[in-house]
């Protein structure tokens, strides 16, 4: 076993060197490094990287804002009453109140992720803070729920923004803990000279939001309405804010920054850089979350009850079970779809070197379209097979991951405008590369809008189509190089037939460099 | 906005530094270097690192793993009979069927481990092959929830081995088809000479499992208590297969290893280390789950009918959300619990390097019984205040605590065993941080032993008293650093009291260099 035993020491030192190269990526020191370099070596020995709480706030995050969906999922629909009018309640309340929420907790994230951005490192104190402001915010659904159940009554409204102001006074306590321990802040912030400014910037930043919900609980005594339009402008805040000050300076005619050193974490630029790993981990929490909140339904639901088998199917399991099937291929549908959507997602942010805020913004509509699929599948086996109303929630489906596409597309669309800064050289507009990538981020809308005009066509096969559509994708996406090289041969062809070594497609240097792969099968 | 533009260009750049370190930690060419280096030009462009996949592959098996426990902590008790009686039936049946579940799907997560140790690029076919796989092992839990309701029934035991084949047999076509593209393949066989033979061992160690679900499967038609046992055995296993190699080992005399080489990615040596990063994502979706149930249920059941605030409350919802006001501790208690767990993991998986196969079982262990934790508060809360039923509950959640905590120790207690290998050198044996740690991870054993005991003595008040402990520990943790100086001062003084400069605790040389931080408070 000695040669083993050498190899793993030399692994174990690779580990070393491992752990030391992914802290100094987040700009951070490790443990280790905080221990043996010799400025943090006076009473600092308890700092530590923050990477893997940003990591377990992600997952936390993400999964408290699409389990919101299923209150609206599990509302009852009576068979007898048309689904239209149902959807019509459903769409101009509750489906309101989910997206509304939804993007609110991805605010709060994004003020998490800014957050983390000026404190880089952490200690015991700030752990333990931050796991409080963890919990605030996965109660938000509860009030969310009550504000739901209850639209016109204050109580929900005032709940909700007592959580809110609670998580922004911890967050000010994170900030000024942060300030006055300055080693746990990053780096630019700590050699700068100006850290009264910049501490006081950021927390004008932060108890903006708390502030306005301060004021929304007090209309909720008064004029209820008011308290959701403010806590409307609270999740466009951001962008309102960016355009005013955008129109101001169109209007005074310069850029009067006060100073440009303090916007680098606290303005709301469209072009201001979001973590690009945290915004990838908070998009895998949300696949990850809804592609298993179907099978937690089919857990609890569809396990037939032994005194229901014993009367019923004479204790027959097979027999007892197969009256599932449709909730099975729903399942299998609803995975498949997700998984792929997830696929897109993931290969889109291989392409991407930076997530500016506007494609962060797609992307949260993007997840927020998706945290509505759960919604779509309970519609889609809810009601008799053949009827009208399941056409109709096939119907919602499509358009669900109609849209779910289009902001992924939207996403690759806001990157091309900016792609020096954003994407990776061999996929800039016009490469072959770029092609493909398109075609995969299509494939899913003109899916989605193909069946949807299908179903209206052939009403009576609406479900079925549903679900070949489904169950086709994955081979489609396996065939999508195939399919791109063939495209791409054929205008070739059709463009320029008599020069078959001289490529006609917009193809830049670098892709000359960068044969394809050869096909997948 | 010229300064602004200039930084962030850096910071792009930055990114890209940061990129190229993250991907080479994970021993992977990135997308970006697999195109930029020579030996990959050609043909290989759409090689990706399989970081990303990873992450989300341990969020879908680690929420899967856990979400086991809702058909278990949704079994309805009747008031009126005693819960010692259903307890017992409880723990034999369905926990037991619970624990093996998740013990069974974190093998399969290792095994998952295991294959992307040996495959460390993914393209697209190998993406969509792992998500397939994801989505027979999110099935899993409901052949789980069938074997539970019919455990005497074949079909449940059918389902599953059949899932279980059918995950066994997409893995082998993802070593198939890695060793056909060995670009995909880790460097380490990439390099080497005899592929073939490394084929072959990794398909015979990865088809072992479904083979022996084969087996259990015809058993079930025959003899259906013979297939559990054998699924029993496929859990254990690698211990199994372990000890006996160490046993034949013993009996020779020699380590007759035929091939050392071979042994780094597919044996199941007691040290063979873990991927730690993987084993930190598996964990923070477990903690992030467990801890998000609890308000999954609490917005399904709290959110009063709006006929009944009508009806029985006068349209006072204040008042019938006062009624909730023992499930909101329960909730508040939980989190808190669940964060602090998490917590203590966070600060333990700080001090270690690496993860060997034991710590591995023993955190699987640890998480198992956090994933119990929805079970004890649903119990907790299920009974009426004062009831010998809510007694014996608040007993089992103290039980599941205490265990939870225990084998956190127990991992740290192995790692001490092998410290060279697996802790960072200032937290070895005998120093400060050593001591706060293990403070720290007895806090909550010792805590949940204490109420459990003061639960016997004082029986009426022990709801009062468990939430009293929840919401005290987070403190106990502020404190602790003060308490362990405190203390080792105490021994300091009770020991040598003549010598105050001289250190009598059993501090090693690296300690006096490391002084602890500030007292935090």
């Amino acid at each position: 076993m000695g040669e083993n035993d050498e190899s793993e020491i030399i692994e174990h030192h690779d580990d070393e060197e491992m752990e030391k190269r992914r802290t100094s990526r987040n700009h951070s020191h490790s443990f280790l490094e905080s221990v043996t370099s010799s400025e943090d070596k006076n009473g600092h020995s308890s700092t530590q990287s923050s990477h893997r709480l940003l990591a377990y706030s992600d997952a936390l995050i993400s999964i408290i804002a699409t389990v919101m969906i299923l209150p609206v999922a599990h509302t009852k629909f009576q068979d007898d009453e048309e689904l239209k009018e149902s959807i019509q309640i459903l769409l101009t309340t509750k489906v309101a109140v989910y997206l509304m929420t939804f993007l609110i907790v991805s605010v709060a994230w994004a003020a998490h992720v800014r957050l983390f951005q000026v404190i880089e490192r952490i200690d015991d104190t700030l752990a333990l803070l931050n796991l409080a402001c963890m919990m605030l915010i996965t109660f938000l659904p509860y009030t969310f729920s009550l504000m739901a159940t209850f639209p016109d009554n204050f109580l929900g409204i005032l709940l909700f923004c007592a959580c809110v102001i609670v998580i922004g006074l911890i967050q000010a306590a994170i900030v000024l803990y942060g300030f006055s321990h300055p080693f746990l802040l990053n780096n630019h912030i700590q050699m700068s000279q100006n850290q009264a400014y910049y501490k006081q910037n950021i927390l004008k930043v932060i108890m903006r939001v708390p502030i306005m919900c301060f004021f929304a609980s007090i209309f909720s005594f008064i004029f209820f309405q008011l308290s959701y339009v403010l806590l409307a402008i609270i999740i466009f805040l951001p962008y309102i804010s960016q355009s005013l000050k955008w129109i101001r300076n169109k209007a005074i005619g310069g850029q009067v920054d006060e100073s440009p050193d303090s916007m680098l974490f606290y303005t709301y630029h469209p072009i201001e850089p979001l973590s690009k790993e945290r915004v990838e981990a908070f998009s895998d929490g949300v696949y990850a979350i809804v592609a298993t909140l179907l099978i937690l339904d089919i857990c609890e639901n569809n396990v037939p009850d032994p005194s229901v088998v014993k009367k019923q199917f004479d204790n027959n399991l097979n027999a007892a079970l197969q009256e599932y099937g449709p909730e099975y291929l729903a399942y299998f549908g609803s995975f498949a779809t997700v998984g792929l959507l997830w696929f897109v997602h993931h290969s889109l942010f291989l392409h991407v070197t930076k997530v500016t805020r506007l494609m962060g913004l797609f992307n949260t509509f993007s997840l927020a379209c998706v945290g509505g699929l759960p919604l779509a599948y309970q519609l889609t086996q809810e009601f008799p097979r053949g009827s009208r109303n399941e056409l109709e929630a096939v119907q919602v489906s499509c358009v669900i991951i109609f849209f779910a596409g289009l902001f992924q597309l939207a996403m690759w669309v806001v990157a091309l405008f900016t792609e020096r800064e954003t994407l990776h050289p061999y996929v800039r507009y016009g490469g072959r590369e770029h092609t493909f990538m398109l075609a995969k981020l299509s494939l899913y809308p003109c899916v989605a809008l193909g069946s949807f005009f299908l179903t209206c066509i052939l009403s009576r096969f609406s479900a079925q189509i549903f679900h070949m559509m489904e169950i086709g994708v994955p081979f489609a996406f396996l065939l999508l190089r195939l399919l791109v090289r063939v495209m791409l041969a054929l205008l070739k062809w059709l463009f320029c037939p008599g020069r078959p070594d001289v490529d006609c497609s917009p193809v830049e240097e670098e892709d000359s460099q960068l044969p394809i792969n050869d096909i997948v099968t």
